[in-house]
């Protein structure tokens, strides 16, 4: 059965990548399996029908039969369990990491995410300028700590895992901040997660989206 | 084997059952499943040793045998997949209610903690008491999504689930603000969480390390 996951009409990233359905496009690119994708508009986002898919009124969900999944995690979690190549077999590795998956989405992610909402939420507020270096260096903490731990591996626990796309996808929301690249193994990790083939195909078939929706595009055909 | 968790040596929060190794206690009480404490001083989680169990210099950590964990969300599913009691048997069931570990820790937390952090990370900033009714608006956002999707049932899908344990966790960090009460559902919510039986082993056993260590009850000895 082909899973349907949805996102957005018009994503606010213009194609780069940072919406949460290129999570899920790349976890099921990684295993190799088909989906259909259902864009949604900003406006039916907040509507009954996705509010019963997901009560927070975001994308991406996932669908599948009777099966309604909302929440990155919980969807590629659910992917990584049903394929193979997401999750190694070794009940402890396996363990250490989806810890990772929600070391990325519980620990690193909210204080970038805070960081990243000063202009939208307090842009007009006296001191948002001065709020951006103090978020600055509470992510660094959270970086320092990573890149340490990392070292000079190529992945977090051995081998390429749900818990590494989480963390790339997340690091890759300071894009443009030049936080990531005060940490050099940190860059070459994202680059590394960037390479693979199923995030390369993952990515573009976001951005098709994009780039069908966006009128310059239009004005081409 | 019997695990060994580890949780502060002094709780900053004086045995109120807000620090994380309460999460983790509960899952193990729900799943009858005994556990020893490590205590941990501040110094001694920034420190090399607790930094290679938990590379955030967090508690609580979670080791058995060869396995180390650490994050919550991570322990709480070990525990889930290893006894029964916490996660449904049906597949989707148990899919849903992993949804819910992942909107309680990444959807409803992070503004939550956000709005908690504004007096320690930005007390001495001339803007710390306009930003709360700003946080305490967007945490509203949120708790005005769960109440509506909660409704009149008593947990989030069906049974009681770990799901629900970490969303009722999540929802106490509030305690004080008044936030919740605004949403009598989600009030009796919390409370119908605190009142079984393996929330209050859980919660009696952090406590007395809280109380075995303050000086008042140590001078009643």
């Amino acid at each position: 059965m082909i899973p349907t996951i949805t996102a957005f009409e018009q994503s606010p990233d213009e194609g780069q990548g940072l919406a949460r359905d290129m999570r899920v496009r790349w976890a099921l690119e990684e295993v190799g399996q088909p989906y259909e994708v259902r864009l949604v508009s900003f406006k039916e986002l907040k509507q009954p029908a996705h509010l019963a898919l997901h009560p927070f009124g975001q994308i991406p969900t996932y669908q599948e039969g009777d099966l309604a999944l909302f929440e990155t995690g919980s969807i590629i979690f659910h992917i990584a369990q049903r394929h193979p190549g997401l999750l190694p077999k070794n009940e402890n590795a396996r363990a250490r990491a989806i810890t990772w998956m929600f070391a990325a989405l519980s620990t690193m992610e909210p204080p970038i995410i805070e960081r990243e909402q000063i202009p939208y939420a307090e842009g007009d507020r006296p001191w948002h300028a001065e709020r951006v270096p103090l978020m600055d260096d509470r992510v660094r903490v959270r970086l320092d700590q990573l890149s340490n731990r990392l070292g000079e591996a190529d992945w977090l626990d051995g081998a390429f895992s749900a818990g590494d796309l989480m963390m790339v996808m997340v690091l890759r929301r300071l894009e443009g901040t030049g936080l990531v690249e005060e940490y050099p193994n940190l860059s070459a990790y994202v680059a590394r997660g960037q390479a693979r083939p199923a995030y390369q195909r993952a990515f573009d078939a976001q951005l098709a989206v994009f780039t069908a929706k966006s009128g310059s595009q239009t004005s081409r055909l």
